[in-house]
């Protein structure tokens, strides 16, 4: 099974990036050496995907220790820390990498490879969570069946075999992948660039749809279940993901289609009381508008262009973290 | 107000139509003079909406009842009916010109100007639907209101000021035009394409959105309701439009939104029980999966690519047309 593999260290200690904006048509990979580097990176959705811009941004901070001290750490924090609103993991690996920040100062051990170990940590620990996440979602999946999805929640959104499609791999290295249904998930087309792209390669079958047609497929009664990821996940079990998950949340709904949110547990912001109260990040119009850099839309039409939506706890099915399968309503469960 | 005019006959007698397909970027007319061309026009959507497919074959039955005779008008409605399988009205304004030939040739009246005042009649009429639907849907409409729509239902898909757009020229006119939220309508784009252009430049104020987030701006408690067009009404109410249409009244349905449907009468279809007898045109991957030849998804992925879906009855609060405003299951007292 050939994952692709969208972040690495080069042997000099730079960070190898899969530039995923020109996926499928090219497979680049850039250098980066600096903070600001990172941050136009993940801003630019170079690299994307709520678990893998946790992994990104910790290796940036490792970056900013390897050329300078505790000040640049500090900045660096900042710096990635306004790249994108919405998704939790940012937030808690940038303080991680703060916490052990601070313990090395105390314990005056050499910040820079504390801040490497702990990068790389993360990104460990990541790997291992996707591989719980597809070990415990693989049982949701019926034999035989076609599952759908939305934008991509794979490899390349992870330091490992993603978190929606990771029980698809778990199941596809012993033979028995399911079928994939994949909406194409505009305005980025992540389903269409990405998804498509990382599942053909490693052997998995999908069929690729316009979003408009998800309602439409799960009426036709052979769709088993729905698996998508999320970018942060509300006390109360409501889930920001990708624009276009509720309604795809409300057709599983209206066709009786399980609906299953798959995340690492650092996906669930116990601070946020429910789904009002996640910031959803407004992107660029051109997004929508124009198609690399080519015109679509009229002219001077205005845009509402959120990147992401909040699914109520009361559409999903069940929520599958590392740490277990839970109702909505019991992810307090999975906390410390 | 300043309404596109996507079709009309040249002073030899041609059809001079708006290549839809280049919008909104470049305004082309194309002039047609052969049923082949008609047809080829209808096949690749450079003409669309099915009030102005049935007005684009009629002109093209009285272009080659103008070539030729009796044998070459029954040919091209053979050719024209074959163009495109889902909305009704094509089969509608065909069987009409079919009648008249037959009549014509009873009556020993020369075919090409009779058949020529059909079309024009068939259209005339259309014209004149269109603002019965713009006047029945008005009062629909709340004051100062939000209005969503999808897809394009507007002048560009009829021969007067659309149906699901009727209502919005009607109060346009009046100065109290509604805003109009517009999908963009995957794959091919007709909102952020033809209805934000068209709207914007007869003067009405519209956002558009990519279709994902439709459920998204229902939620936000502002739109008022929807109004879409159709292709073919079944016998019970079912709709058929397109591709998204039924995702967006699952949203509406979630909301509390009320759902219309706005269409001529000659849209319904009796011999059509319900949604499920009614065939869904499928279309060319490459809509899917190319953007103006330039490929978006990961090479060698299977599409499906339905331009049509079916909504059913139950999801519809009204069907408005030009004989009133009916519940969908009493559209039969609609029917003559």
């Amino acid at each position: 099974m050939q994952l692709p593999n969208p972040i690495s260290w080069t042997p000099a200690g730079e960070i190898r990036l899969l530039d995923q904006t020109l996926l499928p048509s090219e497979e680049r990979y850039l250098v980066l050496d600096s903070v600001e580097s990172v941050a136009e990176a993940i801003r630019s959705l170079r690299v994307r995907g709520a678990p893998l811009i946790g992994i990104a941004a910790a290796m940036g901070v490792a970056l900013a220790a390897a050329a300078g001290g505790a000040e640049e750490v500090r900045s660096a924090v900042t710096v990635l820390g306004a790249t994108r609103p919405t998704a939790v993991n940012l937030h808690w690996a940038l303080r991680r990498m703060e916490r052990r920040a601070e313990r090395a100062a105390k314990a005056g051990e050499a910040l820079a490879p504390a801040l490497r170990a702990e990068a790389q940590a993360i990104w460990d620990e990541d790997r291992a969570m996707c591989e719980r996440i597809g070990a415990l979602g693989a049982p949701l999946i019926p034999p035989d069946a076609i599952v759908g999805t939305i934008c991509n929640a794979g490899a390349l959104a992870t330091g490992g075999i993603g978190t929606a499609l990771a029980p698809i791999y778990n199941l596809h290295r012993l033979g028995r992948a399911p079928r994939v249904v994949v909406p194409e998930t505009r305005p980025l087309f992540q389903g269409s660039r990405l998804t498509a792209w990382e599942l053909s390669r490693a052997g998995v079958t999908c069929t690729l749809i316009a979003d408009g047609m998800i309602a439409s497929r799960l009426r036709l009664g052979d769709v088993a279940c729905v698996l998508v990821g999320a970018d942060r996940i509300a006390a109360n079990g409501d889930v920001a993901n990708k624009i276009g998950t509720y309604g795809l949340a409300l057709a599983a709904k209206a066709h009786g289609v399980p609906f299953y949110v798959l995340a690492p547990t650092s996906t669930i912001d116990p601070a946020v009381p429910d789904g009002a109260a996640i910031p959803i990040e407004l992107r660029a119009p051109e997004e929508v508008a124009e198609w690399r850099g080519v015109r679509v839309a009229a002219d001077g039409i205005s845009v509402w262009n959120p990147a992401f939506d909040v699914t109520p706890a009361e559409l999903v099915t069940a929520i599958v973290t590392d740490r277990g399968v839970v109702p909505p309503g019991q992810i307090s469960r999975l906390m410390d």
